[in-house]
């Protein structure tokens, strides 16, 4: 049974395009990761919040019985502007990003698939997605949604984090989950200066401007948070209570019978 | 001393080029109001979102001394396309609010002035400005700002709603704000029934996921919130609290030194 | 009644939504006022080629009876590049008043409207604005049209000057009118230096090569024409005679009944 | 001597890449033409707008000694719209002739050429290439002008004109224009039907609305004006006069020094 | 008869808008020249690879019988950049090719056309044509097709060149054409200096990597192979034998009955 | 030393940003692999194109020694359209393969390497990538170039495959290589059925004509090719075959010094 395992996995580009014609027939939801490559500190790799995204997204669709779920291939570039400074950050524009997901989206739909959910991992995503999320529902005549996975695991995160409550940059959080999913990318020798100012989560900053802040004035290091203490048994157990509460919320759901067309 | 009262007033249309070439010599901040036009119930104008960010800004500039403030024009078209089943309402693409935020905003800077924050009035526009700040930032290299008036005035707004304690749509706060700054334009016949459900704050919403929702799945009537119980006073004291929150603002400073630039 | 005086003011911003689906519904004209806001010398707020665009546009609409009008927020940047050395002066690119035309027409026929006469403030707009309606009429599958309240009024402004027989530009005719609708914002202390060269109509303008030429070639103190004899009488008489102008055009029928649809 | 005759015809695409280095180097005058490809009723070819302008610039260009002149490949499809229920015909849109322009113009301008006046030949043009002569200007810092044929010659053309006193469409004076520069593309046999409504130059109408009427509903043949009188002899005066018109403006000068570069 | 000449001269542009429709009822082939006007040495006027394009168009459709051919005015400005550095070259970019291609295309289709083959004449436009072929038979909803003059009469070259076996630029192979075609504009005092490297042709280049070379670094002169020995009786069979195969091809059938829809 | 495996991956993602700062100040040269997600007939996933792509460069990295290298995420999208009636299938419009790439390579640039390669692994996009490295040169004056690693590997495929000499799709050449790389992916059961009719290399192809054909005219399985032979085997040495004539290729040089700015 070679494709069992496959189809397991649950990912798009696994997948054969007979299997994902009788996925699209099951009215599945389509997992969409968006993340970013860019600097995270001398300690993490840049994809970090490109495969931290994707591999909540993978282990939530193997939660998510009955649910359908496909994952599909992660948009690995977004908004890190505030990044460029530091080197190793590669970013796009606003209307890239709006067209890219215009195309792949449309793309989904031509596929037969009805229910999209962009599943972002990049603090610097979150506001930009909402509001294309709002333009290409109209655009695309199709109710898109979208979701950060430190957003709909808020609370695991928080349950398990020790010197914040929250995701910062590079900090405990992230290095944690990074040391569980992939321990050989993560540069252990630098841990133990891998420590930045206290950053709120974008969407959550009470201060009442916003304003577009090079994170290079934020931190010389290009981490916000601690990470010294990050361990790669609270970063499993951050990773599931996220993926557990996105499978919950997909089992749940997330449109409304009438919104659903 | 003609220009006196002119002057007072802060407003850029009412002021001639001489007039503001001196400004921008001082580095006066410019404030440009975004609002929207669009369906407010049947006891509200359609343009109240824009009435109130632009009364709001011409408040606090008058209350910002020693700090020179300029106010712009209104943007009084946003992102609405979820009021567009109620009729009346304009509503602006993503890319064409960027194209219009990007001219207007560097034309103020190609006038001299490098402090631009942008007051917006409209809850469907709270995601999208802070992403075109973003943009913007980076594509007229000016250090952008944005807030909301309901979002700088958010404990203003508390203290004195009674039904609530943020702003919705048509509810108690809009409405006894347009009965204390424009009083012949509010239907109060049809307040009787101008009451909805409860929304919360887009900007506060703490359910895990965004979509777009058509506001016609919300309310019936166009509203949000109970506005049965507003009044001038409360609209009074709401409308010169946010001003007062945005002149503080403004005299606290918004631009760090090293990156006014 | 609260709502008689609103809506004898026939301004889209100051109706709620269920009025103007009853608007809608009577095939009411909506008149979208295009203007700037540029410098317009010492004497004049940068505002005037906006206000007197909306001002003939609300006088008349109240004279057009029978025919029902709305008159929409007013657009209140346009093309001014040429203006730009002087300071003060807001200007779009060709592509961004078209988005902005596209967006804000297109919705007001998805409000039910169906005809939309732009009445321009603005010489430098005028060329743009017939080049826009071609295209418009053409993206938008409905039949706009452009006026210029000096164009349609041309006759009513020759019988007052007295200095020119058509406007220019912070001259005799826009200082009257801003003296009879706002003479608070007229610096009346420097009319005695508001005189400068003479200009065309720039849609009567008979020299057979157009270019763009930068305003301050043309009048070092920002005025075209002589603004020294200015009255608030006089202006009341051209507002006046423009309005009527309007609202006998609006009356007489500006769509025939083939190309309405 | 084999340029000479080709120098003396003075056409961009007859020329060798030095020659027209040289040329540059002398700072010559560009020549534009810009057409249209579009219906002309049954007795005339759908190219005749593009091939007068190109006519009338050749022709000028070998008067207009001392003045070094270049004559650029013909922009053959323009701004047709209205034409397309004819059939036979070709139209841009309004930002694809933008962008061409915005090609073409800086080529030249990268070749090494910086004066460039637009020689148009097409009503359905005019106010578009005014706006994107503002537009260019601006975005190529180039001082670009624009001019057509029938205007810089419209009073060798009423001289010559018995039926009208300038040019309609397919009319006495397109049609012995036609018949002076390509008599076998007339199609004689149908010219006794060639008559049509009299209809006014664009650029001198003194309607007060402007909307882009279809040309069907405006003459069922395709043809404004009445072309049975034209005579390949009135054609020849006619071509003479603009190009003897536009010859002088050009030696006359267009650009003032000032503004040349 | 005057009609007789023009309609065997197949060109849209010497035809009326009756004609053209009778053509379109009759289902006929458009060709779309396209060529570019860029440096061809000392020896060749800028606009060869647009006038070669045209004339083995316009023999082609000659040659044609029974199958009913229109050819448009050709497209004589194309992709190239690689020659600006030697002067008298024009280019667009790439999305202005797109949409001069899409508004052109579309007309056609609108005037009730079908089937379209791009014919082209230039190096540089080949593979920037197929890729929007691709992209245009999706946004039109129609199958162009394009080919090269210089591929689909590969052999025809190949039989008569005698330094070279392809056609290089300004070579051997161009310039005989040249003279076979338009022998007044070719410099002939020129051509004992009209050698330059060999180069091959680029929808045959077999080196495994792709970048885009000025070509200032490939020949100081602008030609590419050696035009000393260019004839007009070579040029005439080259001609001859690309429209021979070009209408072979036609006749043959490009699109399959069942894509032709 | 956890970074040495890490670095020697030289995959951009697996890096931090110190580290690819290092390597930008080495001139490290960065691949850009460009794939495609799309059907691959019943035996193949969707995802083949983007990871063999990826695959080939990351081994030609690891054998390029001197030559520092680093490999990008690698493009998954690309122009799919005649493959969407399959379904599983992604697409970009052309536009918004040109945005991304001008945004990705941009990000590159500004990170201080210089020296982009990109590598296809998807014949659709092969004329396209050519256009817009032309064009992405120019735009962003950097040298980008391009290969397909089916191209720089042509010979190493053709000394090993047994049915075809080149890469068709889903064939005997990508079923090998697929399952060398990644075998639990290949639906081995379903290798009987997948044989399909043999196509040429799009840059290969000889026929005259280019239209954009739709997949499913071609085959009705989705596949072009006999993959009944493929083996794990052939596919390794395939794989290493196309490796190492990158890794030569880099290591002979791409860009000759006088470019290389």
């Amino acid at each position: 049974m070679p494709n069992a395992p496959v189809i397991s996995e649950h990912r798009w580009n696994h997948l054969t395009a007979p299997e994902l014609r009788a996925l699209a027939a099951r009215d599945a939801v389509v997992l969409l990761p968006v993340g970013s490559t860019e600097q995270h500190g001398a300690h993490l790799p840049t994809g970090v919040d490109d495969f931290l995204a994707a591999e909540v997204c993978r282990r939530a669709a193997a939660l998510a019985d009955p649910v359908p779920v496909v994952v599909a291939p992660s948009v690995w570039c977004g908004l890190a502007e505030h990044h460029m400074p530091f080197g190793g950050t590669l970013t796009l524009s606003l209307p890239t990003l709006h067209a890219l997901l215009r195309d792949v989206c449309g793309s989904v739909l031509r596929a037969g698939f009805r229910r999209i959910l962009l599943v972002n991992g990049h603090g610097g995503n979150v506001t930009a997605l909402k509001a294309l999320v709002d333009e290409l529902t109209s655009e695309l005549s199709a109710p898109l949604a979208v979701t950060s996975y430190f957003t709909v695991g808020r609370q695991a995160l928080a349950d398990v984090l020790e010197t914040q409550d929250h995701l910062m940059h590079a900090c405990e959080g992230e290095t944690s989950m990074s040391l569980a999913a992939f321990p050989a990318l993560v540069r252990e020798q630098e841990l133990p200066e891998a420590v930045g100012p206290v950053i709120s989560l974008q969407s959550e900053d009470t201060s009442p401007v916003y304003r577009s802040v090079p994170f290079d004035t934020v931190t010389a290091n290009g981490t916000a948070g601690d990470a010294r203490g990050a361990t790669a048994a609270k970063g499993e157990r951050m990773l599931d209570g996220c993926a557990r509460a996105l499978s919950d919320l997909l089992r749940a759901g997330i449109w409304p019978p009438s919104e659903d067309r």
